[in-house]
């Protein structure tokens, strides 16, 4: 694939921050974090270069909404630097805050894959850049670059895993109360 | 591959079990199951013919364990005939049964991926039929057949995504009591 043949994701919040480019250009800065990052734990420097070719890279100010509750979009994104909070409305229409993630965590996998509305929303606590990699880019790795595609499908299911044992245990902790 | 180089998994919990043989025997029978079964929903039977070579068929009698919570093992299954209980041990020492599923179903995924111990025990309430996918296997697939091995991990990824979703709206709902 050129890289060129790749378009950034056409998404009305994507559209409210700004866009830095292409993922090749932060490929060292992301290769740089990845002692930070469970997600590129055991990615050569060549896997990343080449998963880079299908991100882009947005940046985010304090305030600005990454991901918003209820959406139907397709994107995942990884935390380059910075911080996110992630909150969801409850039942009695607050703000439940849940957790905060900075850089080398990931964000909306679950959409990213099944291609139901948003969890929660993602808001940047600080400056915050991050890479995006939509749906299309995901089948377009499976379908250039099976091996490549293999590897970041592999992480997804075990990062998924690990946050349902966890989510799980939390659960099963409540419901013995 | 020759099907012959595939071993059934060495687990001392399935040697207690009656071992039925390759997937590839029961091929038809997984076929006619997959209306029911959502791992299954978009696989060819082409797709299902060649990923049953990789399995192995097991049955467990009423009130025999199929997987046993804190075993470190690495399959997973596929409920063919039959009725599994799910559960977990407590904080109190007692037995917290969590969900009953049939034919169709998978279990213990979470495991095949991440190596960790078992979550849940699982225990057939009546005689048992099912198909065991080892790492090994998976990996094996995904070398040998990467277009098969990225739509088994698609699917793991969805099924995951949707058990998190989930799961996270019943912790939310216990939190906000």
């Amino acid at each position: 694939m050129a890289e060129s043949d790749l378009q950034a994701p056409q998404n009305a919040l994507l559209q409210t921050l700004e866009h830095l480019g292409e993922g090749t250009a932060l490929a060292q800065q992301i290769f740089d974090m990845i002692g930070h990052s469970k997600f590129f734990a055991d990615f050569t420097r060549e896997d990343i270069q080449r998963l880079t070719a299908f991100m882009h890279i947005y940046r985010a100010e304090a305030a600005q909404m990454i991901i918003r509750e209820g959406d139907v979009d397709d994107y995942m994104l990884l935390i380059i630097q910075g911080r996110v909070e992630i909150v969801k409305i409850d039942s009695h229409g607050h703000l439940q805050p849940m957790t905060t993630v900075g850089p080398g965590a990931t964000l909306g996998e679950m959409s990213m894959i099944d291609g139901e509305p948003r969890f929660a929303t993602c808001m940047a606590l600080e400056p915050t850049t991050f890479a995006v990699l939509s749906r299309d880019s995901m089948v377009q790795i499976i379908l250039e670059e099976p091996g490549l595609g293999a590897k970041v499908l592999v992480k997804l299911v075990t990062l998924l895993s690990q946050r349902l044992r966890q989510t799980s245990s939390s659960l099963l902790h409540y419901m013995e109360r």
